[in-house]
């Protein structure tokens, strides 16, 4: 890890800077697929399934047999964990369900909000070189609260055309009944677009590598909206000296395994951390089967120390990390100032992986400074809220005449006349 | 207005279709624009405002003194007027602050969500014939309720180079410290991209014509997000024989009079009101100063009967309007099956322009069709949530086991590993 001590706040923006990478190249690629599917429907996604995943698809929705089985080809033990991670994670998000009151905002005028699920959501989960069913956990069972009516899931096939038992298991624990056996650009795109045998969504959620990125943001072209736009993951740690430098660098590492380009920072008011974090880090990563990614990610990686709290705690507001691990004795000080973050996971016993699996928090999460203005992904994110209003007799004639002098002010006369011809009538009854 | 008797199921795909304006032959000019921002700033702006806004800015925020001086300029009953409405906004959106309690997901184990607001955010305020003050009030209280630190306003010059007082006024009394004299593609390039003077913000709100549609669209290309894509406004009247055709009338020609693309509908499981309405919308068409334009919205306007409540129900939730006004004896069911709608306007003394000004709803709202997907514009549209948890020794303890199952079946060692370090610290703690 490189590391800086008390960066002067100029050179902030310099540090807080993701490597950007810019996908734009990819939009020809995806928009021609995305005409194709429009033109094409199945055909064309099979023909991108054999020409990307080099598989002939037969069936591109897994079938009945193949999901009943799935159960049976998981291990018990892992099957129970994967419900009691669920249990978790559908009570956490049930939490997050707000019923507003009717509220009379001035004598008979009432107003209210109720949230609505959208009816029909796609799911997307990358494959490649592991299953990543934890992901349908994080995005079915808040799509199955909010009553979203059609759930659909797409997951590109394995090199025999399947999809992961455990895939398949978990989606139907979580009430995910139509599977698809596609990925990427032509998943993404058939969500959107509709075919035969896929049906159209409003909202596409879920991570993905680049080509998933630039096909979810061409997906917006087509009234479709997206959980959010996706970068690498991103874990900032801050310790003190109460603080244990094995925990972080095993919650560092955690990070660093996902990708060579995954953000791992390390923000201190401890100075000594500094080594003792770099010595903790090196004595684990050996041990990892996955140590040449972690290793190139550390590369990148940046550790800070910061001579006082507030210095590190607007350093890291400016940030803005996907993940935040906070490790403090003033633990009510860096919570209180928590301004820009995905996640946050406090105190010593509270590694990013609990969240990544089975607290109850959601992982699909902003990153690359996102969540600065983006949610993570919560129960709001499967539904709207739709505004009502009742407004009485005396309510009309008591507002009235505020509507008629503000729409007469905006040059928009049959506004003021749809309220003139309501008091005009009252005036008339009495 | 077209009308249209029981339309069958297979034709309402068509009839609920909104006539789609495809802006992409204008990304060109505003990538053009945005690079310009981008290299040149303020200079790129001004040159901009001379070229599309034919004025020549000397100061591209409006001083303390001309904000000062709009106070004495507005009329004693519109600033009493845009008060009331104040007032109203203020609590409909105050009453949205749900504050979610810790929950003990399983023991040891506490999470929670909380609302924070996004640090800087830019509204857009439409130019034009006449000042659009009231978009202020929609987008800056809920702003100021959330906390957001930084408002700034944009809005196009006047011919002078200035900007109406009541628009001065009503930002102001919101709040809105910095407002900047320019409009269109320019104007969310500089909010986007920041230069000299214009601050670069987080999210980027308001209405606009198509080149600040397409703009906003572009700036999500620069980490920017937006609070909806926009479209040409809509309303939809449902009636049944209790309703009132001259108020009917009244409400769609106020829709009408927006603009010639507005979409007005209307739908009534009373037939002989196809013909009341049509009568009552040609007697007060003529009394309107922008007949012109309202007619040509009816032109392409369209009235639907259908024999059941049910049917006449499921259309309106396939049209999925932005404002609805509901006008039947049995309002209950009506009400409880809204599945996609902007705002909806209960009985016939609620007239959209209630909600467009004062009643405490906001009127930034989806159209098009992103009602089945979009929230308008709320208190949560100023904020994002952050997730926290908590975990204790003892709570590492009874889920760490369920986190090494599934991080290992993910293949993620790291994962598990920053588990078992400290399930191996607690142990030898015993």
């Amino acid at each position: 890890m490189q590391q800086f001590i008390n960066p002067s706040f100029d050179e902030w923006n310099i540090l807080t800077e993701r490597p950007t990478a810019s996908y734009e190249d990819l939009e020809p690629l995806v928009a021609e697929v995305f005409e194709a599917v429009k033109k094409e429907g199945d055909q064309a996604v099979r023909k991108y399934t054999a020409q990307f995943d080099k598989v002939a698809l037969e069936e591109v929705r897994v079938g009945a047999q193949a999901i009943n089985n799935a159960e049976k080809l998981v291990p018990e033990a892992l099957k129970a964990a994967i419900q009691q991670a669920k249990v978790n994670i559908e009570s956490f998000h049930k939490a997050q369900d707000y019923k507003m009151q009717q509220l009379e905002t001035q004598k008979g005028v009432v107003c209210w909000q109720e949230k609505k699920p959208i009816e029909k959501v796609g799911l997307y989960i990358p494959g490649g070189s592991a299953p990543l069913f934890s992901t349908i956990l994080m995005l079915a069972i808040p799509a199955q609260i909010a009553g979203c009516k059609e759930i659909i899931l797409c997951t590109p096939p394995t090199q025999e055309g399947t999809v992961p038992p455990v895939v398949l298991y978990t989606a139907q624990l979580c009430g995910v009944e139509k599977i698809y056996t596609i990925g990427g650009i032509q998943a993404i795109a058939a969500m959107a677009l509709g075919t035969a045998t896929i049906p159209k969504v409003y909202k596409i959620f879920g991570p993905g590598n680049q080509y998933v990125t630039v096909a979810k943001q061409w997906a917006t072209r087509y009234q479709v909206s997206i959980d959010m736009p996706a970068g690498p993951s991103e874990l900032l740690v801050a310790a003190d000296a109460t603080a244990n430098p094995a925990f972080i660098a095993a919650d560092l590492l955690s990070q660093a395994e996902h990708g060579p380009d995954s953000q791992v920072l390390f923000v201190t008011t401890h100075r000594s951390f500094l080594s003792e974090v770099t010595a903790a880090l090196e004595e684990q990563l050996n041990a990892l089967p996955r140590k040449e990614i972690a290793a190139q990610a550390l590369k990148n990686s940046k550790a800070f120390y910061f001579e006082t709290n507030q210095q590190a705690i607007d350093f890291i507001n400016a940030y803005g990390p996907e993940h935040y691990i906070v490790c403090v004795e003033n633990e009510a000080l860096y919570l209180e100032q928590v301004r820009n973050a995905g996640s946050v996971f406090v105190g010593n016993f509270t590694p990013e992986s609990a969240g990544d699996y089975a607290s109850g928090t959601n992982h699909t999460l902003p990153t690359n400074g996102y969540a600065k203005h983006y949610s993570g992904v919560n129960l709001d994110s499967f539904r709207k809220a739709i505004t009502f209003q009742k407004i009485s007799k005396e309510g009309i004639q008591l507002l009235g005449n505020t509507i008629e002098l503000m729409a007469e002010a905006e040059g928009l006369q049959a506004h003021k006349n749809a309220v003139r011809i309501r008091l005009n009538t009252l005036e008339n009854e009495i």
